[in-house]
């Protein structure tokens, strides 16, 4: 009986695509979209972790003992959103053959979940490493009084910049990732 | 041509469960650890919420003008994480009908995509907040020499014990969270 019911199952995949080519044409359209999503999501990953990785502000006055110097080094943080948006940024480049795969077989379910799958993980990297430098820029655009931590971007004005910069280049990626899990997940519908 | 395929395939949702019941049963079994690992995300997100909510510290001594005091209250990005993760546990509770409903219904494909785009969203709120107070925790027991930020957590070391907990509770909420997604991408396939 199983076999009876799995035989018209594989069929149906290869064949669907020839019966109602509406419907390929729908879930290829949606696997371009992917592609190019993809394609955004790397520039503005790479972007944000080379905006970070320059950020290094040297202030003009120095006293006999040190030099005043802000880089993305200073914070451990910051050194780890440079890490995490390198590894996001080469991983989307990993994965643009398997959005090519969805592009050729818009009704092979197999490289969708892949994609799921890997999206969701990189996409809690992306998140965690944005938030937390988002929390640091904070702190560094306004301090705070109660732990006597005072903002720096009155001195580092330039650094600031930068770094505010290279935050929204990754919440810019994030919210693509967003995109393409829910993007992929519908595309899995009425397979 | 296009009812002669769609007829097999809307009524193949309806009578596989029947005809095939070992992939029936284990698409329910996905559904019932889905719940379970859903009542874990509940516990951890909400302990963390109300821990960090109840994070408060007043040291024994205090000058003329004014009492040493740590609470979430003085950090921003604290009072988001209280927000952000009590909004978590109420999104997961009302996703707990849904996630009956694959229990009830594992060839459905709906409930399950509906889930996996409500759960990415909150995936990445749950994944900033946790990311963001991570920062300030690292901040608070470490400081920062370059910004002349320094460690809090030689005076408030409750007040640091009872963020670290919570910052923990919710990094938990986030490790099922990418679970549940998984668990629902792979349950889609072979649909």
């Amino acid at each position: 009986m199983s076999t009876i019911v799995d035989v018209p199952e594989s069929s149906k995949l290869i064949d669907n695509g020839r019966t109602d080519p509406r419907a390929g044409g729908w879930k290829k359209g949606v696997g371009i979209i992917d592609f190019i999503l993809r394609l955004g999501a790397i520039a503005s990953a790479l972007g944000a972790a080379a905006t970070m990785a320059t950020s290094d502000e040297t202030l003009p006055f120095f006293t006999q003992f040190f030099q005043f110097e802000a880089s993305y080094d200073s914070f451990s943080t910051f050194q780890f959103f440079v890490i995490t948006m390198s590894f996001v940024g080469g991983y989307l480049v990993l994965s643009l053959p398997f959005s090519i795969v969805t592009i050729i077989r818009p009704h092979a379910a197999g490289p969708r979940i892949f994609l799921i799958i890997l999206d969701t993980v990189f996409l809690a990297l992306a998140t965690s490493s944005a938030a937390a430098a988002t929390a640091i820029v904070y702190l560094a655009h306004n301090g705070n009084q109660d732990s006597n931590w005072l903002a720096i971007c009155n001195q580092f004005g330039d650094f600031c910049q930068q770094i505010s910069g290279a935050v929204v280049a990754s919440f810019v990626a994030v919210f693509l990732f967003v995109l393409l899990i829910v993007m992929s997940a519908v595309a899995l519908r009425n397979h």
